[in-house]
C-alpha cells in the first residue's frame, strides 16, 4: 500500500453508532451519565468498531525501536546502547512495559524499526502455516537503517526512509488486526528520541522549541539547554515544511516514529482502536493527524506524560488524556496502563443491566 | 472490640520499609522514578504491608448500604426505594460497581446496616465450618437500624447507633483481613446520603454549606437548593461538636457512612491498604481521620469525584486522588475501577528486573 493509497482508505469513526450507543447508556440503572469518561470511552469504541456490542478482548502493544544520530549530541541522560539493550530486555519480559502488558492481558510485539545493533538472534519465528508470531514479548526485525542521521547536520532520513518507516508501521499492525487483533497500544525505545518528538510537535504546530521541550530521560540544566539548541539547529538546518508531514518527519526522524505514525493510520483504516503513549507516540499521532485529522476519531490517549510538549499536542488535537500519575517511560507503558481503564468503560456498556432489567425505580 | 480500644490499636505505615522500597524502585531498569505515583503507590503498599513483597491479589469490595431519614426532605433525584432495589441488584451482580469489581477480580460484600426494607430473603449464608461468605456477590444483614431519622428536626441516630454502625464496619472489615484479603475498597448505596457527606465535611473542615455540596444523583436548581437548605438547617438544629467525630455522625448520619469509617479504621488496625471511594466513602474517612489522623497513611483515594466537597476532603487528608474521570456513581465504583491500578504499580515493584538483572547500562 502507498501512503496516499492508506490516507484515502480512512473514514470518520460512526456518529450514528455512538449517538445509538449514548442511548443505550442511558438507560443504564445509574444516575444519568454517573460514570463519566468511561461511557465516553465505551462509546468511542462502538463507533469506531461500528457494532453496539464493542470487544477490546484481544489486545496488543507494538512497541517501536529505533536509534537516533542525534544522540551524539549528549541530548540523553543515557547512552546509545541502552537502545539495544532494552529491546533485549522487552524480549526478556524484564521491562516496564512486559509487566503492565501481562496485567492488562495484552502481548507486547517489539519492532526493530531502526536500530544500530544487530538483535536478530532475538526475533520471534512465525508459526508454521498461521503466518501469526507466537508469545508474549515478541521481536520482529524490519529496519529501515541502522539509525538515523544527525539531524543537526542534515536530514534525519531521505523521503523514501520516512515513507518506508510509515509503511512498515501500518503493515504490522494492519497483520495484528487482520489476525484479530481489537485494540492496539502503541509504545517507542530509542535513545535521544524525545529530541525528534519535540521538534516534529514544534514544527507542526509552531510553538517555540522551548516549549515543547523537556527533561527527557532526566537530563540535567546544561543537558537540556544542549538539547534545546540541537532542536533549534536541526529545524534551522532542515527547514522542514510544516504542510508536509512526510518532510518534517524526514528531516527530524525517526524511525520509531515513522512506524508508529503508521500503526495510527492502520488502525484507523481497520477500524479498531489505538491507544498511544507518551510524547514520542504522540509525535507519531500529530505526524498521522496532520496526514488525515479523521484518525483522531480513534485515538484514545493512554495518559497526560510529564514531558510538557505532551500535553499541547494532545489539546492539539483535541484529545483527553485518560490517566495522568506523573509518568514518563515510554516504551508504551502509558497506553498498557490505560488498557484496563477502556476495557472497563467496554464492560460496563454490556454489562451493567438497564433499569427496566433490573426493576428498579427512576427518577 | 470498643471505639477506643481499635483507635488505641493504630499504628501509622512503617516509613523505614518505605525508604528501604525507594531504593529498591531506584535499581528498576528505567529512569529514576520514570512510573511517577506507581512508584509511590507500591512504597506505600510496603509501608501498610510491612514488606518489600508487598500482595493486593485477594480484594474486597465493601459496600455499605443504609437509607436517610433526609430523603423526605426531597434532596435526591431518585425515590428512597431505590436503595433497597439497587441492593438487589448488587446481589444479582447487574450494577456498575459489579461490573467494575469483576473486571478488577475482586468479591463485592454488600452489607445491610441500616437500610428500610427487609433484604434478609437475599442474605448470603457462611459456608460451615470456614466462617466465609460464599460467593462473588454477598449480602450481609447487619442493621443498625430502618434508616436514620431527618436530621433536619433532630438527630439523625443515637450515640450509641452511630458507635454500633461504627464497631459493625470494624467487625466486617476485620473478617475479611482475617480470611485473607490485602486490598480493601469501600462503597455506599443509600438515597440522600450525599446531603449527610456534604453535612458532615462542612463541620469537619469548617467550610460553608454551599462550599461542600453538589448534585448528588442529579438534583435540578430548586433540589439544589433545598439540599443546602435542608443541610445548613440540620447543622443549626443539631450543633454538632466539630472536634467529636462520633457526635457529628450521630447528629447528621448516617448508618454506611459511620461502616465505612470503621472498615477504614480496620484496615489500619490490619495493617492492610484500603481505597476509598467518592464523596460518602470519603466522609466515613474523614471521620476516621478526624479520630486518628494517622489512618491516612493506609488509605488511597480511587478517584476524583465530579461533587465538589470530594476534593476538598481529600486534600484536608493530604491523599491525592488516582483517577480523574468524571465519575460521581459511588457503590464502591472509584475505588473497583483503581484496583488495577495499584496492582500494577505493586507488579511494576515486584516483576520489573534492575539494571543489574537486565544487563542495560546505568546514566
Amino acid at each position: 500500500m502507498t501512503l496516499d493509497r492508506i490516507i484515502d482508505d480512512i473514514e470518520p469513526a460512526d456518529q450514528k453508532i455512538m449517538q445509538q450507543a449514548r442511548e443505550h447508556t442511558s438507560r443504564l440503572v445509574m444516575p444519568h451519565r454517573a460514570l463519566g469518561e468511561l461511557h465516553l470511552i465505551a462509546e468511542r469504541v462502538c463507533g469506531i468498531q461500528r457494532t453496539l456490542e464493542p470487544s477490546v478482548n484481544s489486545k496488543a502493544v507494538l512497541v517501536m525501536a529505533g536509534d537516533h544520530g542525534i544522540a551524539v549530541q549528549g541530548v540523553s541522560a543515557y547512552p546509545q546502547e541502552v537502545t539495544g539493550e532494552m529491546v533485549r530486555t522487552f524480549v526478556r519480559g524484564g521491562a516496564g512495559i512486559n509487566v503492565l502488558a501481562r496485567h492488562a492481558g495484552t502481548r507486547v510485539l517489539v519492532v526493530d524499526i531502526g536500530i544500530i545493533p544487530d538483535v536478530s538472534d532475538l526475533a520471534g519465528e512465525i508459526a508454521a502455516g498461521t503466518g501469526h508470531f507466537q508469545g508474549e514479548n515478541v521481536l520482529i526485525v524490519n529496519k529501515v537503517a541502522k539509525g538515523t542521521m544527525d539531524f543537526t547536520i542534515g536530514p534525519a532520513m531521505t523521503r523514501e526512509q520516512a515513507e518506508q518507516s510509515i509503511t512498515a508501521g501500518y503493515n504490522v499492525a494492519g497483520d495484528l488486526f487482520e489476525q484479530g487483533v481489537e485494540l492496539l497500544g502503541t509504545g517507542d525505545m530509542g535513545i535521544g528520541n524525545t529530541s525528534p518528538s519535540s521538534a516534529i510537535g514544534a514544527v507542526i504546530m509552531g510553538h517555540p522549541v522551548e516549549r515543547m521541550t523537556g527533561r527527557g530521560t532526566g537530563v540535567d540544566d546544561e543537558g537540556f539547554g544542549r538539547k534545546c539548541q540541537a532542536i533549534q539547529k536541526g529545524i534551522a538546518v532542515n527547514a522542514p515544511d510544516s504542510e508536509d508531514p512526510v518532510d518534517v518527519l524526514s528531516k527530524l526522524g525517526g524511525f520509531e516514529i515513522g512506524g508508529i505514525c503508521g500503526a495510527i493510520l492502520a488502525a484507523a483504516c481497520f477500524k479498531r482502536p489505538v491507544v498511544i503513549d507518551g510524547l514520542i507516540s504522540t509525535a507519531g499521532a500529530l505526524l498521522a493527524h496532520a496526514m488525515c485529522p479523521v484518525v483522531a476519531g480513534y485515538m484514545f490517549a493512554g495518559h497526560r506524560s510529564v514531558e510538557q510538549g505532551h500535553q499541547l499536542m494532545l489539546e492539539h488535537m483535541g484529545i483527553r488524556p485518560i490517566l495522568d500519575l506523573g509518568m514518563r517511560l515510554g516504551e508504551g507503558t502509558g497506553a498498557a496502563l490505560a488498557m484496563p481503564i477502556i476495557e472497563a468503560g467496554v464492560r460496563v456498556f454490556l454489562e451493567v443491566l438497564t433499569f427496566e432489567q433490573a426493576g428498579v425505580s427512576k427518577g
